[in-house]
């Protein structure tokens, strides 16, 4: 175990290995081909543990949606007391995260994404649109039809159009570091990196050749998501923490997740432990007709994107969401500001995804829970927000922080088992 | 002519037609079908006007090209003496740009842009790619070939694809505004603008149903160029500025450009009158193995950028050119510092087009002559750089002032005309 001389030493080979990492797109399969677990009844949901009665609605919906997805009942009430009986567990349990709902099943299409630097690999479900989408908790027949689309659609034409390309699978650093000179904070906007992804693969997917009708339908709504990237830079993000958690040492962040309940952290000196407290309290920005009292609370894996650097902590990148979500006037300041707060409680920065209107200073890495304890600044996530009932889907915009008590807990283990002092 | 009170107040109005012009892609068509000129022997050329003999060698190049490409001669000797009888005038004589070695001709397919607010048009050549392409002076076959292919597979293309969108022509607005919001300054970055463009126009270019393999071909070609989007930013300018020259008072510059031997203005109170000057002295970062002695003088219709508030004018917001030309050491500071020099040389900012890197101020609108004087600060204009002899290309980035001495005479002119004190 003690391979390292310090925890500092620890938290450097950590934050090269997030560095090192060279996530890329390699195939889009049936979640079951890659997790095997997902052959039997499995649900996988997003966040730290928790029963199916503990969850806030819409993912309860996202996991009835799945249920009838997977021809496990044939109406909703048949497929809620399926929900009551199966079994559960975190998608980070199986090198898995998905935003929102949260919600993966064996026979929904994933993306497969490699770390080409250490060969391990990470999923994530597809990004489904806007609207009514079982993320959200809605389960009528459209997000049915719409995941199938996916499926048998969408999925194979990936897989095909990725086969054609000169290397081996989409090398996402490329789009990620573009991007994030591009406004991207891969939480809440995704525009440029969506961009630069269908640019890049249109042209396979047109060379692949499937029936002009699907490929039609295919450019439509490829070109019409904004969004579409925003699971995979989750994924790329997983797939970099996953390999930054075998160094089983050190006090950085692994994982940041909700599961609409508790917030839950994992850090790389304590395994696989969750530590999990009460969620952050969401500062919203709503759309017209929504207010406090409609908000679901946070949920989703999608803070994996902090974990890995981004969103809250790429304010400075992405000035177009801060006056979104902004902590002061929302103008420029106001994101320099944040991103200069959240440099405060990470190891270092990534050189080779430099922030231009940040001095070219790179994106953050390595949330260290020393830090994040001594300074008692907590990171920030920025997040879509939805409905508390399922069906009805995003409402708004969102700021939270992490919760404090998660990593006041996460060092009192680490100075249990490591003898870690409270500051650096 | 005396329909404002003062210089002021025309000046605001032309700024008003700039910021309220809604540029539109409506078309792709040989030349001469929207410019009956160019059915005749015609050659026009970037910059204000200039003999033949007196054009640096690539321009020459470019026409030389021009003739092969027209079939006015078999070989290269033949077309310089085609060159040293015909007819040459200035693509802006005939509402059209173009960049670097700048020619146009009849069967050249060209960008119709439509101002929606006044009904003007303005046209532009499609942008080849970069290596051997007819704007740096080469006139191989396969440049030949290429003109041809964008004439008869891309052209064609487009404006079937143009035809299947929602409204008239693809608005270019939308397309602006967000790119200057991801670091393009369209003179020497247009990634986000042509990304976005793409992924808008993919799916219409495959509805559209060209045979396969032109398709293929056609993709590939979009895919891979970052800077297609260039001439387009460029007519879109043009389009503007032409309207805004239809308020014949005021001081506001509606045209900059440069013929490889002088720099030409125009002034909105000083109708299509030239002020031209030598040109400014480039400042280029080199590719390896080029230098100062390897460059072509600054050419090409590409500063009608600057005139419409973009290129050296946003520093600010692409940062990432800034750290390849910037003035003091590349940071964001220096790319600030830019913006807000320059800012002091225009009549207003664009409100539709706000910068988030520079506290969401938008677009510098309406250069004014009187400004430019007083002050003592010329326009920035960053440009490609290209190789003093027709073939090589591109040897580099730089930046350059717009001459100054232009600026004085016209100030004087307007002083003579208009009473105008050279001070504001």
């Amino acid at each position: 175990m003690a391979t390292y001389d310090s925890i500092d030493d620890a938290n450097n080979a950590i934050a090269q290995k997030i560095i090192s990492a060279q996530p890329r797109l390699v195939d889009v399969v049936r979640a079951k081909t890659v997790i095997p677990e997902l052959s039997e009844r499995l649900i996988l949901h997003a966040g730290p543990p928790i029963a199916f009665a503990d969850m806030p609605e819409p993912v309860q919906g996202s996991a009835i949606g799945a249920v009838l997805f997977e021809g496990w009942a044939k109406d909703e009430s048949s497929a809620r007391k399926v929900c009551e009986k199966v079994r559960f567990a975190p998608n980070h349990q199986f090198h898995a995260v998905a935003p929102m709902g949260g919600i993966l099943t064996g026979n929904m299409p994933v993306f497969v994404v490699e770390n080409a630097t250490d060969g391990n690999r990470a999923y994530t479900t597809l990004h489904e649109g806007e609207g009514k989408v079982l993320r959200y908790g809605v389960y009528d027949q459209s997000v049915n039809d719409n995941l199938v689309w996916l499926r048998d659609v969408l999925g194979p034409a990936f897989s095909n159009a990725l086969k054609l390309l000169p290397g081996e699978g989409l090398p996402l650093n490329p789009i990620l570091a573009q991007a994030v000179a591009m406004g991207d904070d891969f939480h809440v906007r995704n525009t440029a990196a969506s961009s630069l992804m269908f640019r890049e693969l249109a042209p396979k997917l047109v060379q692949a050749a499937p029936p002009q009708k699907d490929l039609q339908t295919l450019l439509d709504f490829l070109s019409g998501n904004n969004e579409f990237f925003l699971t995979l830079a989750m994924a790329a993000g997983k797939a970099a923490l996953d390999a930054a958690a075998t160094i089983e040492d050190g006090s950085v962040v692994t994982c940041l997740t909700r599961n609409g309940r508790e917030f839950g952290i994992r850090v790389s000196g304590l395994g696989d432990r969750w530590f999990t407290g009460p969620l952050g309290e969401l500062d919203t920005l709503y759309f017209p007709g929504f207010g406090d009292e409609d908000a679901c609370p946070d949920t989703g894996d999608s803070a994996v994107l902090e974990a890995y650097g981004f969103g809250g902590l790429v304010a400075v990148a992405a000035p177009a969401v801060q006056q979104l979500v902004g902590t002061g006037d929302g103008g420029f300041d106001d994101a320099l500001a944040t991103s200069d707060e959240q440099s405060e409680i990470v190891v270092t920065n990534n050189p080779n995804m430099p922030i231009p209107n940040w001095s070219f200073k790179g994106v953050p890495v390595g949330l260290d829970v020393r830090r994040i304890v001594s300074t008692g600044v907590a990171p920030l996530i920025t997040t879509p927000v939805m409905h508390k009932k399922a069906g009805i889907g995003m409402v708004g915009i969102g700021k939270v922080r992490a919760p404090m008590p998660c990593f006041v807990a996460a060092l009192e283990a680490l100075a249990e088992t490591h003898g870690v002092a409270k500051t650096t």
